[in-house]
């Protein structure tokens, strides 16, 4: 049993929100000061050890709150990490996972000496592997924001078309042409009108839609696995 | 520390085959009768205890071959399964990979009284929650054969297109139009006409074809991400 107990067992998170920089968005990730050894004073994501009476969702998103004061719109997991040689001073596997936590909210995080958002694609040199982890994280959002609804966990509730192709284009680092754009989103079909515009007192103020369905607050692993294709 | 020493860490591995069974081929996958509780006499996964010295992937590996005798063609990581209650005798959490054996080969594993090939969607009621996770493997299986080249796997270093169909036939659980097939194949440009054509004395013998890359024995995690998307 001695093999078992050698290995320690952690939960880290790599949380994505768009934040203002100015006059634009930028993607965003906050990192905590590690205090101890190893890699103290170094940056890092999130986490801690797994705890037994809780599922490894669970441990993500309590410890996520814990260190943010912020609750995820969408939490899912992303890989075990495993490799041998990952920490200096023993085995530690950690079973990551990614969140999408909504621009309006997250200024309401906390923010101190130890606790800081950084531009996701401009982060220091991090504790352990979390520069890894977090390029693995960035193309699994890039990856699913092409055929997912996920920029809505991004956003607030209601928003305009121009905000959502704004989210697209930060977190794919592209333009997307706005003609394009919409024909795409209204051909997807899961937009609602929701019948109101910006408030404010412009001529041809724009419309504000929302997703037709609420996204789960969850894992989308294996107990909810999304539809196969026909 | 204790809260982390109360927590095992295991790994296991859904494997996939290609067995012939009459004139027809099932996807199948081999099972381990428990010879312990919990769960003694049932069927179960191959795996075992995650060790120190080496990574998540070749723990899988390594187990796969001790029970099976088989070595894989296609090795990935499917899912980190945390949830407190799946074991009844403590907390486990297991690191699952799935993996793809080539057909040819998977005749010459072991199989004994505790060691059998199932179909996969004909299995019985397994210990833990592996029958969860054997439907969550078939989904991640069915929905890469969709966009990628694992087929091969499935496969010898050569194959018709019309084994090539029956392999995605099977796995899909669907018929596919051979014209259309063979189109979207072609279009794909992932397969090289060897030169070559079946062995025998018809007239107009099928020819061989095989991927233009070999594929990965490997896990395709963050280590080696696919390409984003253009």
């Amino acid at each position: 049993m001695s093999t078992r107990n050698a290995i320690e067992l952690a939960v880290s998170t790599v949380i994505f929100a768009l934040r203002p920089e100015g006059e634009e968005a930028v993607l965003s990730i906050p990192l905590v000061r590690r205090t101890r050894d190893p890699f103290a004073g170094r940056w890092a994501l999130p986490g801690g050890a797994a705890e037994p009476a809780e599922s490894l969702a669970e441990t993500a998103a309590r410890k996520l709150f814990e260190t943010t004061a912020l609750r995820p719109a969408y939490l899912e997991q992303l890989y075990a990490f495993g490799d041998p040689d990952r920490s200096p001073t023993g085995r530690v596997v950690s079973v990551v996972y990614w969140a999408l936590v909504r621009t309006e909210l997250a200024d309401e995080g906390v923010e101190d000496d130890n606790v800081r958002w950084f531009a996701a694609d401009d982060l220091p040199d991090l504790a352990f592997d979390h520069n890894l982890i977090v390029r693995y994280a960035l193309w699994r959002l890039r990856t699913k924001m092409e055929y997912s609804r996920i920029a809505h966990a991004l956003l607030g509730e209601t928003f305009t078309l121009a905000e959502l192709r704004r989210v697209h284009e930060i977190v794919l680092e592209k333009p997307l042409d706005p003609a394009n754009f919409r024909r795409h989103i209204e051909a997807s079909g899961v937009l609602v009108d929701t019948g109101e515009t910006v408030p404010g007192g412009r001529h041809r103020p724009p419309r504000l839609y929302r997703y037709d369905t609420t996204l789960q607050l969850a894992d989308n692993g294996p107990l909810t696995p999304p539809k196969e294709p026909q």
